[in-house]
């Protein structure tokens, strides 16, 4: 993006985002997107959807983000998912304690007792007003929900991801019990954030498109192989910066695990047919005291943007925490299976003592017998629980098994839409050299609208041509819009700043030979085109942005 | 919907939609749309941005769920958005008092005096436990969402029509001043039910897609004519049952307000499209003490279901109701306007006293100037706060005024994706007369899946043709499942069920004429096309199901 341009500034007068409730003087962390936003947003969904979908062993869910406590406390979040801040005793303003102590170039240690030293010791003082900061205290990250008496809070989510692992089942059925499969998500995620600010770059209620790829981890491969078209800038944990493949990163063991580098490529195509700068995009893997216990390999994709380097995707091996985890919350059977060499082994098998039984419980017996088979251990009968202990017998069998049982892992590519959105129009903005005017060259896909329809000069019969035309378009289902109001040059200008790659003029030659001008964004260049063929021109004018 | 298929059972059983959580024991009114469900809400809502957005002057909206405390003050949630409870004091089991009322054949009044009396009165007892109630409470229905010490509380917003009220001079900017204009809003909204219950109908986090129109009180009229192609079931207030076009019952003044005749056919084209049975569809006007206190007239579409006739949309004729209580609230100018002929009107204009300013300020006169010209009854200076009123001349001047403010109108149909759903499922499911087999009769547009990918049998060379033809299609963006596990019979049987349309076999002639089988849902007929016709016989089969 030129430097001069200031993309919230553009935003919120133009109408891509803004900050919400602003009438009411608006809340931290809280955006709109608006009439141009909310279109750009929906057109990158689709465009990933479509992509990720093609890769074939793909399903969705749609899960509420409203959570339950047992579902956080399985994952961490409950107990592990907050920030250090501390509070200004003058000015009340509140910091995250790791940004205060980072911002002189201290080094940081996330520990309450180590910043809390640090800031005593350095004498550190609020920024705003030089004021002396309270004790470092905990910050909850997540937002609670009262429910009412007597009942748990829940939570809104942090991100979409638990949704999935809880369903893991659901999926794994759906996919014929086979493995790789995956499991996306497109939804909002929500954090209390201490300090949000810089627009889009840290909500408090945010946007996320999450895919979970389940694996066994004796084959842990996708279903296809990774990239060899494609050159990636990655940044290692040692600080090297290399350029290659997927492939070639995987095969020289830069990423070790296959899906990992697989979607550093599938992430990468992505940015690049929805216009990100792929030359301001990196791969930057995680350091060893940086990643997540349970993660051996993480590697973040960062756009740069004005604010320097932002991450815009995360792309974990997140190993059998998450499933392995609920499986000891929930007590339920997630396990996957795969075939082994048929062989023996022996098994304790429960049978019921049917002469006990039929003695003790005479023409109930049936129903005894049945909870034994279900696996029961006990049993209610006239309102009263009964042991079944006794009445079960106990073998040791031997028994051919074929199969076993194994916690799948996951490989996770989560993509910040916000971070996303920000870089791209920080990436597409720019500036007209003849006369100065922004314009955001983003591509016909991802544009709010295809195209403007415009009479040339303010006049009915010009008019009515094309707004004929405007509804034809609509009809034909392209997102247009028709604009009369000022000249022609103004109204150019006002849609190249948002993005409308295509204008079309009708004016008095229309009226002669049924053929409108359509005036390209980018270079300003301009055809004449027939009225009859502009569905098929538009057509084609939209994939002309297709890079894949 | 056949008697004997139960909904619930099926979506629960196949993955179109289930409780959520339910590893951990679930929480009532929250569900997970599953790998088929998310699909099929997806594309109804598609079709119906498409529908919506090709109407023309109609924008989108994406605003957060977390909604400040004085939004919904403005909009009367705050004070009014609330359901009467009792508590059985034995089983603490809660209910709707008026529930509880009503199920006793007793009158209604929403009052709780009334609502405690009856209930003390007629002895009624909790019909789970026949224990007494506790005295009836207020119950509020909006989850608050705690923020920190010193905060007000956010709330989930119960509708995401006020995220578009807020924003109404946005809206008014981008439509380029200019009514009427629609503005939409796909998203979750979210109520604390006292008793959630029967799956989809009665959900604490919902899916609404929502529309407001804006409207100039003296041209009350949408861009479009009500439609005259289509006979709608209306239940007056007047409890007539009368059955007319959108265009007769506007002219016949059935329905007053010509948008609000408009959406009703809107409303049903989408029915009709999306694939409900519009023979069970019914637009049933609110009777007058049950409309909202601003709502002239509100008419709700009702889907006859298993459950019987429930609400799936309304469409309520708002007033200025929403606009005018932001403007009072937000004392912000939130007011459209309308050309008038050209008059005189007398002004107060205000001028600043230069003399008196040069005099007391000196060199920062211009600030002082600059200010009240802002329109400032004060200003900071040296950190002091100073009144303007003695530097500011009050002159009355005569104008010439060509427009004139006022508050628009809103008509709102607002329609429930779940319900939408619900009724969907129940108008769809169908058992088939030879063998009981049960399956769901859903258009293709709206299908999860458009097609399953079969090999006859398990054998390597069936496989690979049957596996490339769902590559194939899956690069060509369709959505496809691919399935080789069990006898074809059971396959086509599995997804008859889930609604996938179409059934794409690959037999040992595939091998030797590159033909495959296309087996219909519907019929079970079975047609022979070529390998290289399929993605245009599918896309032209995809579009059957296209009924406006």
């Amino acid at each position: 993006m030129k430097d001069e341009i200031d993309q919230e500034e553009v935003a919120k007068r133009r109408g891509i985002y803004f900050p919400a409730f602003s009438i009411y003087g608006g809340s931290s962390g809280l955006f709109d997107y608006g009439p141009y936003g909310s279109l750009i947003k929906d057109n990158i969904q689709n465009i990933w959807k479509e992509m990720i979908f093609s890769e074939g062993p793909v399903a969705m869910l749609d899960s509420p983000a409203l959570t339950l406590q047992n579902v956080l406390k399985a994952s961490g979040h409950y107990d592990r998912f907050f920030d250090y801040s501390v509070q200004c005793k003058s000015c009340n303003t509140k910091f995250r304690a790791d940004d205060i102590v980072e911002s002189l170039g201290l080094k940081v240690i996330l520990d309450r007792d180590y910043l809390n030293n640090i800031i005593r010791e350095k004498g550190i003082k609020c920024p705003k007003c030089g004021g002396e900061f309270d004790d470092v205290r905990i910050h909850k990250l997540m937002f609670q929900v009262d429910q009412g008496e007597n009942m748990d809070p829940l939570f809104l989510r942090p991100e979409t991801a638990q949704g999935i692992f809880v369903n893991f089942k659901e999926f794994y059925r759906f996919f014929r019990e086979k493995l790789p499969f995956a499991v996306i998500q497109i939804g909002r995620g929500y954090r209390n954030e201490i300090s949000p600010r810089r627009g889009l770059y840290r909500l408090r209620e945010f946007n996320m498109m999450e895919c979970e790829v389940f694996l066994d981890p004796k084959d842990e491969k996708w279903v296809k192989e990774p990239y060899d078209d494609i050159k990636i800038h990655y940044l290692t944990n040692k600080d090297e910066d290399l350029f290659m493949t997927p492939k070639e990163a995987y095969e020289k063991g830069i990423i070790k695990s296959q899906p990992l580098a697989y979607f550093t490529g599938f992430a990468f195509k992505f940015y690049s047919r929805i216009g990100l700068d792929v030359n301001k995009i990196r791969f930057r893997q995680h350091k060893k005291e940086d990643l997540s216990h349970y993660s051996s390999d993480t590697w973040d994709a960062e756009a740069l943007t004005d604010i320097g380097w932002i991450e815009i995707t995360g792309i974990a091996h997140r190993g059998t925490y998450d499933v392995g985890r609920h499986i000891e919350y929930s007590a339920r059977d997630l396990y996957a299976q795969r075939l082994v060499e048929p062989h023996k082994e022996k098994k304790i098998e429960l049978e019921p003592n049917f002469k006990e039984i039929k003695r003790d419980f005479g023409d109930k017996a049936g129903e005894i017998i049945k909870a034994i088979n279900n696996g029961n251990s006990t049993v209610f009968l006239n309102n009263k629980q009964i042991s079944l202990e006794k009445y079960i017998i106990r073998k040791e069998v031997e028994v051919t098994v074929d199969r076993e049982s194994f916690v799948p892992i996951v490989v996770e590519p989560s993509f910040g839409l916000d971070r996303i959105i920000y870089a791209l129009l920080d990436h597409n903005f720019d500036k007209r050299e003849e006369n100065g005017y922004v314009y955001l060259k983003i591509p016909p896909q991802v544009a709010p609208f295809i195209a403007g329809v415009y009479p040339l000069f303010p006049k009915e019969d010009l008019e009515k041509v094309a707004k004929d035309i405007y509804q034809k378009l609509l009809n034909d289902g392209f997102k247009v819009i028709y604009d009369d109001s000022g000249s022609i040059g103004k109204r150019y200008a006002r849609y190249d700043e948002v993005g409308v790659p295509f204008g079309i003029t009708v004016d008095y030659d229309t009226l002669k030979d049924s053929t409108v001008t359509i005036r390209f964004r980018d270079t300003t260049e301009q055809i004449r085109v027939s009225i009859n063929d502009l569905t098929s021109k538009l057509r084609e004018l939209l994939w002309t942005g297709k890079k894949n």
